[in-house]
């Protein structure tokens, strides 16, 4: 998502060139690309998939829309396996219209995870709860912070159910250190973006570029490895002028920004 | 601020005749109407001065800063006792340019506090330090828990410094509902808007009118109640098309959307 201006063949010819080691892909335009030709083209470009996003979902109250969900991210598990990624990320599902109960909703939350995590767990791999950020508490993810995340993942066994740690949506947290330290080994992915501002309508398209804005990546970078993560690091991000840029050449600034900010 | 359409003269008459019995008050409304003349109006009309919004701006590095935003902290003092209310909201700071440490941010509020809370108490003036949304905390306010809030306000003598509780700030926060609890008699003042989508650009004015969004007001108001909070309720809207309406009529609806809604 961070250079959807690049076509799949584009985006791995450009890894392999850069020395980008691998990326997080996501179901639409892998679902559009073919999901046995993504993953045969990721594979012989020598990249791993990192994560599939996404996911999730999960909060809806008609049983016919949560089966509905249930057995889409089913679907979402078999593209991961079928890509070669053992990480399948959640964002979790906001509010039913006209809904006002954010408990109930996380607790709907945990009831699909009940079903999912073995589904999972069968084709190996892992779901990873993302904490969003709390503007997008009502439409997007009721799960709004790091230790909300965890007080659901920790319901499941820590091979199954964990959480991706994403700076742009738990940077403003004094809690959140301490619950990078709490997930331990079940951080799945960490994934960086940076907080600038003004935010955009609809605040959806607004993550920075690394080193434009507020948040101390190497800051973050050390508490999880401190907490012995040693996976993927992703840089993901939304937004409109990044977008509009060559392809090739943001990618490129990105490796650069990496080094520069969260090695 | 929630009918800045209608004049100071405009909203005290139809407070009055609504049966509203008080309204917080801005600084730059007051200040351009006259403090004196404003204070005399809303007092001839029968009105509190539920609080003044709003000191603050208290996280600056440059000395040169620091003392502009103590001696402005200190007119807004004046200027609330003058008013006759006891509140004076503090909307904290965001963080400096190229800063990107939000715990030294805190502390630097702290300090200013302690200047401020006996400039106060000398005037009958208390502080209400007012979390805002995390969205907000890398431009406007790096205090974005209620916890957070009581972890600076709880340095300071409780009939000085406390908080501003608004639902539209933390109305997503789980550890909300124990936050009020433990802020106890430290609620300065219980401030109303509901959370709606999507989001305007530059996210500041998109406070929902009380029943239109995702935010449960009673249970809210509930908790408050439970803490012993006895003082004003406050609904404050900043909402373009709100703000586009006759002012008159907004105001009358804002009155049966609180009876209807957070009685």
């Amino acid at each position: 998502m961070t250079v959807k201006q690049l076509s799949l063949p584009e985006l791995t010819e450009t890894c392999v060139r850069l020395g980008v080691p691998g990326v997080g892909l996501w179901r639409e335009p892998v679902q559009a690309y073919g999901v046995e030709a993504a993953a045969r083209l990721v594979r012989d470009a020598g990249l791993a998939v990192t994560t599939l996003c996404r996911g999730g979902f999960l909060t809806a109250v008609d049983p016919v829309l949560r089966k509905e969900a249930l057995d889409d991210n089913r679907g979402a598990i078999d593209e991961a396996a079928a890509l070669g990624t053992d990480t399948l990320v959640l964002v979790s599902g906001g509010l039913p219209d006209g809904d006002k109960d954010l408990r109930g909703a996380r607790e709907r939350i945990a009831d699909a995870l009940a079903e999912l995590a073995p589904y999972g767990a069968r084709q190996g791999v892992r779901l990873a709860i993302e904490p969003l950020h709390p503007m997008f508490a009502s439409d997007r993810c009721v799960v709004s912070t790091l230790d909300q995340a965890l007080d659901l993942a920790e319901r499941f066994p820590a091979d199954q159910v964990g959480v991706a740690v994403d700076t742009y949506h738990i940077w403003w947290d004094d809690r959140a250190p301490a619950a990078v330290a709490r997930a331990a080994e079940r951080i799945f992915t960490f994934q960086l973006a940076d907080w600038i501002t003004p935010l955009p309508a609809g605040v959806l398209n607004g993550r920075g570029q690394i080193g434009d804005g507020a948040i101390d990546m190497r800051a973050w970078r050390e508490r999880v490895d401190a907490a012995g993560y040693t996976g993927a690091i992703e840089v993901e991000l939304f937004n409109d002028e990044l977008w509009a840029r060559d392809g090739v050449e943001l990618l490129t600034e990105v490796t650069r920004r990496y080094l520069a900010h969260a090695l």
